[in-house]
């Protein structure tokens, strides 16, 4: 058998749905997707352009991160440790205000580079001039469920939202081919979005058979709002609308509670968890064990870089296994394997790609990443799940590859210019402090 | 003027009583001594060694860990996820019986390794056979206090606790001359310690000038055994018998109600919080915000690598500030500053080393990081508190000094071979799983 790529003697941790892990194993990529996956001996007679020595690596399927704000790099450290309204009023929204598709393409940029260096491939965005976002993810090579934020106020990117549907039409139709790209309605969140926008939002997203994303119950002040302007939860709000189903992806999910938890797992609808922006925010804490035993589907998220203030998913994976850990006083809460398929292959069945990524399985994809294992701080390995989840960081990320193409390779990138992207990001923001 | 090594250009968060920044400053080192510290532009007339082009990074005081026990890096992944007795009796205890000093020398070379590539230049240690975590972080040119365990049983170290004691002396006295390595009286915690045992190590803590460390109150069973045993709370037990003082630093102190933290606040006593091991053993959450608000001063730990499972500081220092956010539903509780302080002059507080070490002064020690802001994640640099706390990684730190010494260059170890330790620890564990 011949292949495009031969990653060998790699310590495999396929995230299948029985977890399969090949303690020396191998992977062969031939074009786009995986070829073959097994132990090292039984690949043996696999001839390949490339060999990767996987020696001292953990290999894993590219992390999924399921919601961000990419842009948002641009302000990353620009407020913190303020109250919710005073940070966004006096800091986010001003500084907001001057966005143009170029800055938002930029901070795309940079945010691309900063996931991909923490071992992500995937991920779902959230924002304004979100062709800019999309472009970016293109040209460095990444996955990505982007679309373009929708609100009952007039957007900077496409005016009023009558002119948003068919911004999105547009976008649709604009990136309905591409391989790694796909367009998903975003109605912001049910206090900024009237019933008729969501469910008009829900309806193309039906016709064209694209992810429906939403932000939902982040904070105690939303659920109040909700409750007095609808009488119900935010969920059962939405629920009632008819805009739950299985192509609904529902971020942050703080304030649920048990009748919420039930009715959201009868949806087959999934939560986009976001433990460090909840936590620094001061939003609360998802009930996210709950989740998993009504049979919800759950994935990790960094949120924007202003309320985290990076976008790496391999901490996002030990605070959500922590935060829980100490939440529900039980040290046996969210282990590590159930941590690593959060990030993985649920992270993509959050977005309707658990067919094609999340998981290392022959046919799919070939979304990989290479963690090396040679540090310090990940020596000795007595358990890779462990190691992954609660010692390693993103500089063991060694190589990735994204339908089958190495995006970043012995810790550089093969697609976009780091140091010029980073000039360009200085020279852009520069002044941001004084001038909002 | 002359100094042997000027660190030009840099953004230092000196940590002083105002925590005086300068936005593009130096730092002239002369022997193991600061000799100035300011403005670059008022530095320049300083010739020097060896210049060090600080520019692009934030230098900072070298980071304190308050509570560790390095060995047992050697466990790193051996065993998680697990209820509290079932981690302890069927994995730690077991593990801890194969222990030798030349085993925890090497586990405590590792560990040494691992601290100061993410920033940290002091350590407190308490295990076994502490004489070989003196000598490694004698090798490691690092600042460590150490002190063996004492509990009311045998030792694998000194045997009977009457040898225990003798056992101690000796090291204080071997070690009393070390400029970097201080001896401390360690007494496991009032569970495992008879009050004879705390009263006697107590005074010969005062006896010889050396810091009292011990764990106090990390989980609900504690207490309840302290208080069936005693009628009393674990730290009103220590009060009661004359243990606290400015001398004494306790670990944990996750259940501590309004009357001990008042009390606890009279007598000077200092914290050690290590809130990643308290999160993922599910032992609590340690009131932090009211130890402040009551006085207390309050340092930052990781407490072993079984239980976190790495010892890097700037990770336990996001941990910090995101857990009591979220746990106090209130954004502005510890904010980046104050974090940034715990790990640094509030630790070297806790050990009774802030005259020597903790922030950039002139004429304390030259224990100084330097932190490049060049990575994407990094990117752009709108707060250096911020980017130090909410976004920075272990590879971030680029140099590090101790007492005037370069022990970390360009991201490398100069005192000690990782390659070879990385190895050794290797082979030393290989087959730990199987035959524990």
């Amino acid at each position: 058998m011949q292949a495009d790529i031969l990653i060998e003697n790699g310590w495999i941790l396929t995230m299948d749905p029985e977890n399969t892990v090949f303690e020396k194993g191998s992977l062969a990529i031939t074009g786009e997707s995986i070829s073959a996956i097994g132990r090292a001996e039984d690949l043996s007679h696999i001839r390949a352009r490339e060999k990767v020595d996987a020696g001292g690596c953990i290999v894993l399927p590219g992390l999924v991160n399921v919601h961000t704000h990419a842009s948002m790099t641009l302000f990353r450290g620009l407020a913190d440790d303020l109250p919710l309204m005073r940070w966004l009023e006096d800091h986010i929204f001003p500084a907001e205000a001057r966005l143009t598709p170029e800055l938002v393409r930029l901070g795309a940029e940079l945010a691309c580079l900063e996931m991909m260096a923490s071992g992500t491939t995937t991920f779902c965005d959230m924002y304004l001039f979100e062709n800019s976002v999309a472009e970016a993810a293109d040209a460095a090579g990444m996955r990505a469920v982007v679309g373009e934020v929708l609100y009952d106020f007039p957007s900077p990117c496409y005016g009023p939202i009558e002119k948003g549907f068919l911004h999105v039409e547009e976008m649709a139709d604009r990136w309905k081919d591409h391989p790694r790209i796909t367009i998903a309605l975003k109605p912001h969140s049910p206090y900024l979005c009237a019933p008729e926008l969501l469910c008009r939002a829900f309806d193309m997203a039906e016709a064209h058979n694209l992810p429906f994303v939403i932000h939902l119950a982040e904070t105690a002040a939303e659920t109040e709002t909700i409750k007095k302007r609808y009488g119900r939860s935010p969920l059962a709000h939405l629920a009632d609308l008819g805009v739950l189903s299985k192509r609904t992806l529902a971020a942050h999910c703080v304030k649920m509670d048990e009748a919420d938890i039930a009715l959201f797992a009868t949806k087959g609808s999934a939560v986009a968890h976001n433990p460090q922006s909840n936590m620094k925010l001061a939003s609360g804490i998802a009930p996210v064990p709950a989740f998993l035993k009504a049979g919800i589907t759950v994935g990790l998220g960094t949120d924007g870089a202003a309320s985290n203030n990076d976008l790496n998913i391999l901490s996002e994976m030990r605070s959500a296994a922590l935060l829980h850990k100490v939440n529900m006083e039980d040290p046996t809460v969210l282990d590590a394997r159930t941590i690593l398929r959060m990030a993985t292959i649920d992270g993509a069945k959050c977005l309707g790609l658990d067919g094609i990524t999340g998981s290392l399985e022959r046919g799919k994809q070939a979304d990989v990443i290479l963690m090396d294992t040679g540090k310090p701080h990940m020596t000795p390995l007595h358990n890779p799940f462990s190691q992954v989840v609660y010692a390693a960081g993103r500089n063991d990320i060694r190589d990735i590859f994204v339908a089958g193409k190495g995006i970043y390779r012995n810790r550089c990138h093969t697609t976009l210019d780091a140091n010029d992207i980073c000039h360009r990001v200085r020279e852009a923001v520069a002044g941001f402090h004084k001038k909002v």
